[in-house]
């Protein structure tokens, strides 16, 4: 087991199943596309395989039917577990990212809710608990009008991987 | 004539004109930065020169004034035919490039409209139609409040080029 | 001093503060990540340090309490010298910036809003101003719901360094 993995284990995180389009969605992209020691990471939301296991708006939910910031904070946090699945799907283990680079971070938001960094902040703590300095990373968190499937969050990543 | 270009031939698709600022708007950045082996194409929506050749935005017809998905997924279409012009008119050719990176596709939706994939597909399909396996990308689809000149699409990429 | 200082210096520009968090937010990414001669610059808004120096939404204000696009126009360029300030913080000298090659703007749009080019020209002007055709960039402009803290508008970039 990689060092990465200890650290999953150690904190009894467990990745989900790989992501894929829900039924009758065909996914004409890859979820990581590497090229030489660079992966771009696809667009990826809080999934266990193809399916969501958050959806909704992040907002006041006090001024209606949305989800917390704290809820948006986990959605961010499962968003990283789900990348993290695709990642050692595509590279066998973890420990081949050796560097992370740019995170793009979309909160699917509520009128009026502008709180997307410390949404954000859940996928960014993870990598840096699992990575230490070398999850250090460029971020942009911007609210946007809606995300596939209904998600609350979607994060794109660059990383750096060994030359294997 | 290159293999891309017997390609869209076959399929009798012509490239549109280059894209260009429509008038009274100044266009301060380039359609495309080369760097090394690596292009980075500006965001490009459906357009033929500076018109747009759809406006609006994508959602449940039935709901409003809206296009429909099928209608989004031709936009995107167009908008990939519009990113080829500007390679073409930059690199001379497109078998120039080499290997597709990343999409990051916009689109302009109205209230509720989730499906976001499935319109971005129409610029996926026709990469992977013209390049095959070296058409691969990683991707976001992400829907947005508003778009330039009200376009329904737009898509930015990453493309690996020839060192000529 | 080096050449883009003097070029500042001879228009009067002064660069901010450091953009920081504000009170109470956590910042979990870096400002810049480097690798190799590439700096990936994460998304910066109108700040000096922690304080947006503006915030609204860009849109008509004869229709509502909006920022007008000379406004964003305004907040753009103020985005890049918040761009300048976190870079010559990183690499010393602006100097070391060797050529620009992406930027992703986003405008805090009213409804309706779409003349998102023209106020990211604020912030691409001003990088053509300084760095003459080494500023040549891609760029896309597009219209968000909301944006951190309500700021008018926030862009990232991607430039290149000397590999000092």
């Amino acid at each position: 087991m990689g060092e990465i993995e200890r650290r999953l284990a150690e904190r009894e995180l467990v990745l989900p199943a790989v992501f894929a389009a829900p039924p009758g969605m065909r996914m004409t992209f890859d979820r990581v596309r590497i090229d030489g020691t660079v992966a771009y990471v696809s667009g990826h939301g809080p999934m266990d395989g193809s399916r969501p296991l958050m959806v909704g708006k992040v907002g006041d939910p006090l001024a209606g039917d949305w989800l917390s910031q704290e809820a948006g904070y986990e959605a961010a946090r499962l968003t990283a577990l789900s990348v993290l699945a695709s990642l050692k799907h595509e590279l066998g283990e973890l420990d081949r990212v050796t560097g992370w680079l740019r995170l793009l971070g979309f909160v699917n938001v509520a009128p009026g809710f502008t709180a997307t960094p410390p949404v954000i902040n859940g996928f960014s703590d993870l990598i840096l608990e699992l990575w230490g300095d070398r999850g250090r990373h460029a971020r942009s968190a911007i609210g946007v009008a809606e995300l596939p499937y209904g998600i609350p969050v979607e994060v794109e990543a660059v990383v750096r991987v060994d030359g294997r």
